[in-house]
């Protein structure tokens, strides 16, 4: 009789593993899920873990959403794929784009579709090089964004995220310019006081503008709270100052909203948080709570009617991907809206917010924790070496991998980013799993600081 | 009391439209589709079309079949979304790996997933430009495709792509080559052979090598048989010519097999059909029969040893979807894979080919049709002025738009591309409905020449 292979050794055999800490899986082994409760995920072996990554941000009701499901089964009876070329598309598709556009800061717009938010920034970029080149400017293609953003993995998605590890791929292509990310704790100079900092980064912008030629520039991109960076809100003022700057040379600002929008942050979207409005936002992932791929570009009316009058010369806009717009993944997000905005979940999230940062203020009288930082249900803790000076860990002791492998060990997922911890849970954890987040947490802390000090 | 807007205003008002003829659809108005029905679908006000593109070639196992669904809602209830990052994924994705790996032509290999064929590609390269840099080639980075080569809609994928739209986003990126494509009947010079034209499309590809440079080459990418390109099989010994040249240069050879896996072709895979075994190979559409957005990279042995220890270098291979390995998307696919390859579906394909093409064949009589191709269960019919010269009709006639219109009003759905008219339909036709849809198409043709005469 032969020993079936187990879960974990065939996940290592057929899998190339993405974003995963190797030496990670092969001290510890992968972890295989069959199914979830509210916010808790259980795998294989029967193990049980409070999910304080929301899978990645964006099961915001938790595994086991049971009108989620309903409206995903009922719309596989109905219909169960379409496309949206041709002129052709499903009744669950135009009704989503007419929802998207009522729930969006704008009086009027029009939506495209798109698999994921790599796909929808990628798709944004075509428009933004389609529609300058159509006015007449072909040379405005370059895309100004911010380090430590995130905007996806394509390559040109990659080209615009502001992450050292892209360079493995040869990445950023030409012509992607990542501007100061607006972290006040970690970029502020010395003396510098915050405002100094927020108009320091308008200045740059302005600088930068100039110094490679308005005709040059397609677009600006931000996230309004920087999500993959390890959730850097930004500095006061930030987006007060930079924004007149982009209008004065007319440059499109597209908010990515991926991770910020549909209540992460207490507002359906992160823009009305900090409180300015963009010309286009991407959305995807908490769209569909996570039960389908898809992103959206929702383009604001200055855009729309640019870009129509740029595609009716034309006569067709040649691009789309095949499952954009797909039956399923539109009564999801139909779904997925009306659950997070009408049945109490964006609630959760305004009332149990102060909850939140009165647990994150109490950890970080930790010695070894130099910032707390976030909103909503997006919040980070930064681990450091020496509070006062802020200096980081050693790099080769992998500090917030060995927290969040520890806060595992002990049944709670969270995410190591940089050397801060990440925690950003489904919208529906009540406060008796927050406080269970926060003393798991705790002790996952003070064991790891122990063993480091 | 108001009038309620239209199903097709509200499309207009919110979408914009992609991959889509806008004069027709302004003279004609959208179609909204609620339901389906085998290969049938239905719009809004009762309207029945048989739908011969499969929707976009993808819904192979038609509109409505209860197994798919069922495999669909059982994973909903089950666990209902999930990530693959962090050494972490579902027990469904664990087993379409394996299946994958299973199912493809290489003895073993790995497996990563994307939400569309476009990201499969993109993620392709990605993989073979990191590849390469890890090996001491960061040079090797340009793209070997081929002229009228569909690969999709990502600024890198559509640099992929050989059709001329893409120039209105000022594509192809640099480095994004295009070879000839390999329509023998269209392309062949006079008085050459189909051998000599193949043999000259080798010789293109080694000398484009030799010119460009051996060491910045970094892959061939190639559908079996072109699909958006309308539908051209390679001529004669293509593959068999080409192949030990990319062998002889040591460039990666990827078979985007998007619309030609799982049956399409008459085997499970395209290169199957056309003996010979690539690298990798890129899948997504039958993937899922169009019921989840799902693309896979499946990697061969070799490029899976490669990446694998580029990767072990690095420690972490930082790419990866949100979506990237979806259990319901994975759990679709399975069931996908056993409908299509145990429940009749790649027989019908196979039964139904020789009755296929001599439908096409009587057509293909009529004095404006130039030539008929494909393979399996997908073929283009190409109008032409001429037959004798091959002279296509005058561009501002959309003589294919017309024929399409008119197989429309008439309930079939195929699709225009240039001005050949391509069939595609669900592997679940039946020789009734093939019949009609002959019928039909026999009727648009003799009505739109006609006009034209």
């Amino acid at each position: 009789m032969t020993t079936p292979q187990s879960w974990e050794a065939r996940a290592d055999e057929y899998s190339l593993y993405g974003f995963t800490d190797l030496p990670s899986v092969h001290q510890r082994s992968a972890v295989v899920l069959t199914h979830g409760e509210g916010p808790y995920v259980v795998d294989v072996n029967g193990n049980r873990y409070l999910d304080a990554n929301s899978g990645l941000w964006n099961m915001v009701a938790g595994f086991d959403h049971k009108g989620l499901a309903q409206a995903a089964k009922d719309q596989y009876d109905r219909f169960p794929g379409y496309h949206a070329f041709f002129g052709r598309m499903s009744d669950q598709t135009v009704m989503l784009s007419e929802k998207l556009v009522e729930v969006s800061p704008f009086p009027r717009g029009k939506v495209f579709y798109t698999n994921s938010g790599s796909e929808a920034n990628d798709t944004m970029v075509k428009m933004l090089w389609f529609l300058h080149a159509s006015e007449g400017k072909p040379e405005k293609r370059k895309i100004l964004t911010r380090w430590n953003a995130y905007h996806g993995v394509t390559a040109v998605s990659a080209s615009m995220t502001g992450k050292p590890y892209n360079s493995v791929f040869g990445l950023p292509l030409p012509g992607f310019i990542h501007l100061g990310c607006p972290h006040y704790w970690r970029f502020g100079e010395a003396g510098e006081t915050e405002d100094q900092f927020t108009a320091r980064l308008a200045r740059e912008l302005e600088e930068t503008i100039l110094r490679e030629g308005v005709d040059t520039i397609a677009g600006f991109f931000a996230e309004p709270v920087q999500g993959a960076g390890g959730v850097i809100p930004p500095s006061k003022g930030y987006f007060q100052a930079i924004l007149p700057v982009l209008k004065k040379y007319g440059i499109p600002m597209i908010a990515d909203e991926v991770i910020t929008g549909f209540g992460r942050t207490g507002n359906t979207w992160g823009s009305e948080t900090y409180g300015f409005v963009p010309d286009a936002i991407i959305s995807s992932k908490n769209l569909t709570a996570g039960l389908f791929p898809m992103g959206a570009v929702i383009l604001g009316p200055e855009l729309t009617d640019r870009l129509q009058a740029a595609i009716d010369v034309i006569e067709e806009f040649p691009h789309g991907f095949t499952a954009s717009g797909h039956p399923v993944g539109c009564a999801i997000a139909l779904k997925a809206i009306d659950v997070v905005m009408n049945e109490g979940l964006a609630q959760n999230v305004i009332d149990l917010a102060p909850r939140f940062e009165d647990g994150l203020r109490q950890l970080a009288q930790n010695p070894n924790i130099g910032e707390y930082r976030g909103v909503g249900f997006m919040w980070a803790l930064e681990a450091v070496r020496d509070k006062a000076t802020k200096t980081p860990f050693e790099g080769h002791l992998s500090v917030s991998e060995r927290i969040a492998n520890t806060c595992t060990d002990m049944g709670l997922i969270c995410r190591p980013l940089g050397q801060s911890i990440v925690l950003c849970p489904p919208f529906v954890m009540t406060p008796a799993q927050m406080d269970e987040m926060f003393e798991k947490l705790d002790k996952a802390l003070g064991k790891v600081f122990a063993e480091l000090a």
